[in-house]
């Protein structure tokens, strides 16, 4: 199959990044718990006054680069491949652009190394891409088109409403077997 | 129906800029006529001794931003759009990503605004991206998959030796109608 991996919450934790983002730039202000997110946008979960405030924290450098793995998801991601799947990278960066996309080939060459920098495909429309499954934390994935692949949901608090296959870095196994073609 | 349109050697003037860089660095070596050019890769076109020389040309900081539109190239990417295509950017960046990834988003925003940028899909393997058309100088584009666009090859010294429809941006008009799916 072909796999395709989301970056931002499902193999970079983005949430802890933001959290430790936050606490350095604005130690007055107590970040809100990953736990209590309800919205795919972290914007959304902010007070509106906050809203630049909450820009700041992820459109400052090295914050993409500086996020750590998520528990399980380079092993999982190693474990894909060796199992013969083709696995790809599959992000959509920010809007502003200049330290998110550069950053983002870093963090894989980093953490997953060159073979997987060339499995990188970087666009803000997913539904364009080939593939048979998409794993993904955004519980609303639209665009052009009617997408290819099935989406698993990677399991967040802020997609807790959507129905369908979901999973885990520690449930991937199953899913990823039960989500083959039919 | 969906266009993508390659950036180098499509958009942007590879060549000249390779000729104008490589002459700023080594005005001992005159460079190759881009007329004379054979291969897809100009490292191909270059003595194996001079391989590095041509690699520092374009690893080095500012040369994909400084390249200069292929003359037509804007207008007509505009006039597609215009048309009714949805019209998206689709390029290949170098393994050495460093300066290539961002510079190219950069291009896209200063010659073309913010809308196209929000349509760029980077991509080492344009197989696994869906569309009708793909306009692309590459006269050999492989990847995991069968392409699911119609290859429209752009014109170029190096390309001469592939049938198939073939466009410049003086011609794009015919061309794309032309390729419209059966």
């Amino acid at each position: 199959m072909i796999i395709l991996l989301d970056m931002d919450g499902v193999l970079a934790d983005f949430e802890q990044g933001f959290v430790r983002g936050w606490t350095a730039r604005f130690p007055e202000h107590p970040p809100l718990d990953p736990r209590d997110r309800r919205h795919f946008s972290i914007r959304d979960d902010y007070p509106t006054h906050q809203g630049a405030m909450v820009q700041a924290v992820y459109h400052a450098e090295g914050f993409f680069r500086d996020l750590a793995p998520m528990p399980g998801a380079l092993d999982a991601a190693r474990a894909l491949a060796d199992l013969g799947h083709d696995v790809r990278i599959c992000t959509s960066p920010l809007r502003h652009y200049r330290h998110c996309v550069p950053e983002k080939y870093e963090w894989i060459d980093a953490h997953l190394g060159p073979e997987f920098v060339n499995r990188m495909i970087v666009t803000r429309d997913k539904t364009l891409v080939r593939g048979d499954v998409l794993v993904d934390d955004n519980p609303d994935i639209t665009g052009a088109q009617v997408p290819a692949w099935r989406h698993v949901v990677f399991d967040q608090p802020y997609n807790q409403q959507v129905a369908g296959p979901r999973m885990t870095w520690a449930t991937w196994r199953d899913v990823i077997a039960d989500a083959a073609p039919r």
